[in-house]
């Protein structure tokens, strides 16, 4: 197998583009497709400030590394949730984010749940009753809380985060499965800071394979931490992805045009916008400042201050 | 195992619903299932006319058996396609459909194409290049163009087709995966006649598993034929009931589930009724009547008709 550009011997195949590469040539591949997608879907420009969310994986490295290659003023946000999983996870990820911050001469902000708001992730899943032994669901509110805030605080126009295709095609196929509406309609490269409060998101991988980051990764020398979330096994995300890692292994491709062809779909009109449930995110929490659907303090304002009131309150369970 | 009902040794135990019968509680919970969906989505009543479009296979043969056991009355419609695949599969298919008829007493119009249009399915595949060896699309538009005519000409208020939950689940992963935003829209239990020269079509078995319709057939000691079409084989759709039921042998319910929450999404008004790009079907073929995007013949009459022109211009092929 050859590279399709030089001719030399290529490090990677990629059927779904029947496209062959070297290492030089696909490490400027990679670069160009991300900046095509950028452009495609008017993420931002040279002249907004950016923060990518980095978790201390491959593909929010990759990414930070990419963009900032491609001349982009990028900050970065990682945020300390205290997952150990008999791993020390969180506390490896943050090294691995700070390394390649002062690699890269690359400017880092640490929010650390536990300092900032007295519990870790898993305790306050613990805590709360929302997914007791699986966080996953309090870890998401509590990310886009903060990443939110921060974006905010720190005047970004931008937050870019590191889904690749395969994360969007298992949430897609997750959203399609159970045919959520309001997921569906609000799917896409661009989240639009439609409500006050929230950062403008954008996913400038969503067209990259995760075997293409990983890739990338691994050439480009980006040192990472391999291991998944501990949380995340078993998770219906990843039964997801190998669902449609099978599809994509019997019919090349098909991973990008389920996802592609969705893109052109929600585009076209196909989805009727009155049936977005999440449309009446029109509160705001006094708290915070974030949207809410119900007047009174958000979800995560409630989860965190809830817990103030619990040692107040002689340890009554208020939710 | 045994029967909920009556606790003798169940024949069948359905996880999906966890509920395990006996042979003579299954052979009437089935048609009580089929009984709610007909009147969950109000497909016809007790003074309809109905016209069951019959294969000679499981399911449109338990279908025709189910609602005229539930008091229905009810024709049914054989339509000849010329195929033999090595296996006589048309004439066999045909010897089903009439021993049936005739130990029920029922009345079956039979269409033959290659007699009423002078050629087989696999032969006019071959003709006009729509699927070369592979006349599956012919087929399928032959096959609605004659039902629609047949339920006109015989003043029939409802054509019922034996569509069961696997194939119609797979037919909505298709769409799905390609985001076909007509078909989407158009995907239901009830297609409305709402052009002049349609048929009004329902699905009564739509939520039923095709596992659940081979032990119907099996346990009601119906015969037909077990041969799948010889053209089937390799088919997208196989491929797709593959992948669905490796989903539901892992989680049991996951087949229904998708096909009722997209009813569920659908009815609710997630889509946007414009996106519809089959609503320019505003015409009607001038030789059958039946609705076309464009002025002058439908597909099919151009397909049949061309035929004849190409004999009388001496074997210029006009497509």
């Amino acid at each position: 197998m050859h590279c399709r550009t030089c001719g030399d011997k290529a490090v990677i195949n990629m059927r779904q583009h029947k496209l062959a590469l070297c290492k030089t040539h696909f490490l400027t591949w990679v670069p160009e497709q991300v900046e095509r997608t950028i452009r495609r879907y008017r993420m931002f420009t040279h002249r907004d400030r950016l923060l990518v969310a980095v978790s201390g994986g491959k593909d929010s490295l990759s990414l930070w590394r990419i963009i900032t290659g491609l001349g982009y003023t990028a900050d970065g946000l990682y945020i300390g949730l205290g997952i150990d999983g008999g791993l020390a996870y969180s506390a490896r990820s943050l090294q691995y984010a700070q390394s390649f911050a002062q690699q890269h001469q690359l400017f880092l902000h640490i929010v650390d749940v536990q300092t900032e708001y007295g519990e870790t992730i898993p305790e306050l899943a613990e805590r709360t009753h929302r997914g007791r032994h699986k966080p996953c669901s309090v870890c998401g509110l509590t990310k886009r809380h903060v990443m939110n805030r921060l974006a905010r605080q720190g005047s970004y126009d931008v937050l870019l985060t590191g889904h690749n295709l395969d994360d969007e095609a298992a949430i897609l196929f997750g959203n399609t499965l159970n045919w959520v509406g309001s997921y569906l309609i609000r799917q896409a490269p661009v989240l639009e800071a439609d409500r006050p409060g929230l950062a403008r998101k954008v996913k400038p991988l969503c067209r990259m394979y995760e075997r293409e980051m990983g890739a990338y990764a691994l050439l480009a020398g980006i040192d990472y931490i391999h291991e998944e979330c501990p949380f995340a096994a078993g998770s219906t995300s990843i039964y997801y992805k190998e669902l449609l890692n099978k599809l994509e292994s019997d019919r090349p491709g098909a991973k990008l045009s389920f996802y592609l062809s969705f893109l052109q779909a929600s585009r076209s009109g196909l989805f009727s916008p009155s049936a977005d449930e999440r449309a009446d995110l029109v509160h705001n929490c006094p708290e915070c400042g974030q949207p809410t659907s119900a007047p009174g303090r958000c979800i995560f304002c409630r989860m965190f201050v809830v817990h103030e009131d619990k040692l107040e309150y002689n340890g009554i369970d208020l939710i």
